[in-house]
């Protein structure tokens, strides 16, 4: 991407159209009434999500860029948890008066950046002054992979409770700086028969009740289980780092459940070890209703519903 | 729709999913990482669109019901000037703290009237707490018809210049009131071979420019021909009728091109007639580059190109 230029709003618009290069399957990109893209028979996934100035980001403390990325991501993350791969991209940008002229820039190519690296095409958007704040939604279109779409509702009870990387790292910036499972989530659907999936964007906790609640089963978490990451552990605050682990919302790593057969094959297997990213299994999803922990040996507590619950998709 | 009872957010998402009663196209709906929708080979039609409270609308002047009819009517508006048929929709929205607590139903009950109308299923969205001011991002999917979307790029030197309705009502309350051109497009899409379309959002000079820009030709529009309301005659202002009917955004019609023999067919049939809604030819697209106005016989002027520039789809 050449150097964001400082321009106008109807410049930008075009600067935006000239380092969207789509790719085969986008008929028409920016600049018509809608974007037209090719589709196939069979399924598309769609997910949406805004961030708001002030309220899940303060550019006092991240870049354009960041912002940019990460609106991207969230996005992108949704697809990964349906083992799904992401194709092409709408965005919609409120931006403030007063702020630098580079701003919109900077911002366009952070999401440029996130989305290229998974080969997906920003086809359209809707650029808009706004009153004080940023505000920028992203919607994300992708098709299914391997066997359809795995869902968060196909849990059963029985089956074991795994999740990728560590936990608890997102407030020490983790939130900005993640890469969306999109490529690992597509290997273990390959690989596994994965009955549920949810990208952490909740929080452990939260996300865990989605699933068992669209599955109609319950859950067992082991506390020991759960990996947390060294950087959060060695980060002392008044929270234990268990707590942050649980609760603590955009880890966006996956959490997903499959038979106790599979999942004793993938722990062993360890089918991301060339990523770097470890597989762990923190529980079992059971019979009983609810998401209860196990924190040691004597002693099963229920698990607080905590973090953030906005996301209904 | 039922009356919406005033709830908490998760109540809110859970009301919200139990009003979207999904068509048989729709996988998946609210509830998961991502919707899932049936996809036929083809073409995919998607735009999105964001309304900003203080930029797009006053909740002093208009009710929360407006807006979320408006923030979906302005994207199916783009689906109708591709002469497509809209069939799903995201919806992101960001909702300030200290409101009424049922402002955010009754924004989503108009989201969901002016879904209704065209049979468009809300499939998924995100709610977010906002700092201070409402805001709602709206994406639309939508298939083509006939022979393929009609794009702004297809006017050819020669053709004739045509609206339909009325033009100059939007800052009257029609910005708010329209119905979306849906049905016309698809009609007039298929009774004669529209070259280039697009809708009046940002108003009649400015979109001329985007038909005439993207298809490579100049414009000539005969001030006398425009199509002005009543409603704008009859309230007189510092500004001309013709100005507000040429310059003020969001009258949501249609602005398209065909050969001049189709024209001369299409103004004798009236095909709109039926639903009252009269097409009028107001010039013709030119081999000279630029967009001009025929003021009287003897008089040629450029046309400004004023009004909104901000949307990129």
């Amino acid at each position: 991407m050449s150097n964001p230029p400082r321009v106008s709003e109807r410049d930008l618009i075009r600067w935006i159209r000239s380092q969207c290069q789509p790719d085969t399957s986008v008929q028409i990109g920016i600049g018509d009434d809608a974007a037209v893209i090719r589709s196939v028979d069979g399924a598309l996934l769609v997910t949406t999500d805004m961030l708001l100035e002030g309220v899940h980001f303060e550019l006092s403390q991240c870049s354009p860029g960041d912002v940019g990325r990460k609106a991207m991501n969230v996005n992108l993350s949704d697809i990964a948890a349906m083992a799904g791969q992401p194709t092409a991209a709408v965005v919609s940008i409120g931006l403030p008066p007063g702020r630098r002229p580079s701003l919109a820039q900077e911002l366009f190519a952070g999401l440029a950046e996130a989305a290229s690296h998974f080969n997906v095409s920003i086809i359209g958007g809707d650029t808009n002054a706004s009153k004080s704040d940023l505000v920028i939604s992203v919607t994300v279109l992708g098709k299914p992979t391997g066997s359809g779409p795995v869902l968060r509702s196909g849990a059963r009870p029985g089956d074991a409770l795994c999740v990728t990387g560590e936990l608890g790292y997102s407030l020490l910036g983790r939130h900005l700086s993640f890469t969306p499972r999109v490529i690992e989530a597509q290997r273990l659907h390959q690989s596994y028969s994965i009955h549920a999936m949810i990208d952490l964007s909740d929080g452990l906790a939260v996300d865990l009740f989605h699933i068992a609640e669209e599955s109609g089963c319950g859950a067992l978490v082991k506390a020991a289980a759960v990996p947390i990451s060294s950087a959060r552990r060695a980060n002392d605050d008044r929270r234990s780092p268990l707590d942050h682990a649980l609760n603590d919302g955009e880890d966006f790593e996956l959490l997903f459940t499959l038979a106790e057969p599979d999942a004793q094959r993938l722990i062993v297997e360890q089918p991301l070890r060339d990523l770097c990213i470890p597989v762990a299994r923190i529980g079992s999803m059971t019979n009983e209703p609810g998401v209860r922990i196990q924190l040691d040996e004597a002693t099963i507590a229920p698990l607080q519903r905590l973090g953030f619950t906005h996301s209904w998709q």
